[in-house]
């Protein structure tokens, strides 16, 4: 199913430092980041978890060898992948990520103060742990009573909870490890059926440029079931070719329609209400990729 | 004056297979692209030139070990940097490119049948030289008697040439090698003379991630010079980070009140009306930066 392989592989170069090397071997890029401290390492239940410090992007979150978010671009990720579904929705109560256990959409999330419920679905307590204690201020955990952690399968929550969440943010990793079924068709429709009858879900959609089958794909798939499916863009530098896809699917509000004077954004570094609209202006050539039949 | 570095370093891995690395010495980022044929590699008197094929990006021009366009994505750059200053201005006759010897935005520029003269001032003839062998199809350079090649110094024919350009496109590469100089700030006031009273001109103004001491100055020496400058985003997935920075600067014409009606995106890959006025929408950490004063 995965368009996209990568291996972990910090290697010393002649001098002895270390590098943490980023292989998208669909596109034969090597990307290669210089660690100047390598912090935390281990292998969890699920996939191995490293937390590196770097000159530029700080601190990252390596989960199997992909750099998922980091200091300088990780609220670039977790505000486009929050702020705007839930923005679409005209007054969201409760609202749900599957994924996401270093709690960066959550975060985004507790600046709406018309929201009573944030629920985390992690189903890997060591990221949310190693997150915790290097990347997150221990201090958030505790500050919002409205968080709640769930630590459990993404796939078999959303199977267990049908019509009670207005917002739900599917901050799925790349389609390796546990993320792998958060991919599969009938994934989706137990997300419409997650969702009230006016629910709005945003999902990671991978790369424009190498995760092109995934990005028809849930685009497809998610125009099978909502009236209202739009594709938005992202530049995250840290990933390889810096450009990213998420999309939302909507029962009943489109986001070019939402008002922007809900929107959040005192405390954003990449989101505005300008950013907000300009996101879904797709270049032609994703407007053309979005369009063509999957005949895989 | 600069802050990007890179070195030209083809290297082979275990199994003889070649790759390009491209090392971006201030944010510790390598980017290597496997490379299936390499194509063309010469020293010119300017700079070392080179075409390899790729699998993705398909063919590369590489000058000093840096990827400047692909068959991939140079279409995105080409026509960001040059259908945006035309468009701006409403009756462009004389449009006129420094640097670009590949061709790319003059042949987005020969999509504008009200255009009398296209003119492109390219240092380094070597480089049009191998472009039009190995990237652009020879039948181009016959096809349009509005096209005149003037392999000549952009500093200094910019000096020699007052007040009669409609639309200037400054397509210069890193400011390394011949391009250095297209990034003094004297070269921004010749810019201003060489303009018509209402021309228009587009600057290619570096990574909002790498380049940012570039991109503030090139914005704040036109904000000096120009009653409207605005700065928009293009993404590039061949340049490492993957996000690019483009500034136009206008005498009287406000690019978000051109008339995109003009805009002849019949053929084009990446820009629509609508990514004409999103990739002014800038992400909050770039408005940010563009307004810190420069204090190095």
């Amino acid at each position: 199913m995965s368009d996209r392989k990568s291996l972990l592989d910090y290697w010393k170069d002649d001098n002895s430092v270390l590098w943490i090397e980023n292989y998208v071997a669909n596109v034969k890029i090597r990307t290669d980041y210089k660690v100047e401290t390598l912090l935390h390492y281990e292998q969890s239940p699920y996939q191995q978890i490293s937390i590196v410090d770097t000159k530029v992007f700080g601190r990252i979150l390596v989960l199997d060898g992909i750099p998922q978010i980091s200091t300088l671009d990780g609220s670039f990720y977790n505000e486009m992948i929050s702020h705007i579904p839930i923005v679409t929705h005209p007054d969201p109560k409760k609202v749900v990520m599957i994924g996401g256990g270093d709690c960066g959409p959550a975060r985004e999330a507790m600046k709406y103060t018309g929201i009573d419920q944030i629920s985390v679905v992690e189903i890997d307590e060591r990221v949310t742990e190693v997150c915790r204690k290097w990347l997150t201020p221990a201090a958030f955990y505790k500050k919002d009573p409205r968080l709640q952690m769930i630590h459990r399968d993404g796939m078999e929550w959303i199977q267990k909870n049908k019509g009670n969440c207005d917002v739900l943010i599917i901050d799925r990793s790349d389609p390796i490890g546990p993320s792998t079924k958060l991919y599969k068709s009938k994934f989706y429709k137990h997300v419409f059926e997650c969702l009230t009858d006016d629910g709005v879900v945003a999902f990671q959609s991978g790369s424009p440029i190498y995760n092109t089958s995934t990005l028809r794909r849930t685009f497809q798939n998610l125009k099978e079931l909502f009236p209202i499916v739009r594709t938005y863009l992202v530049t995250i530098p840290l990933y390889p070719c810096g450009i990213w896809s998420f999309t939302v699917a909507s029962k009943k509000y489109d986001p070019l329609h939402a008002d922007l004077g809900k929107l959040q954004h005192q405390n954003t570094k990449y989101i505005t209400p300008e950013v907000f609209l300009a996101s879904f202006a797709l270049p032609k050539y994703v407007k053309d990729l979005l369009a063509e039949k999957i005949d895989e």
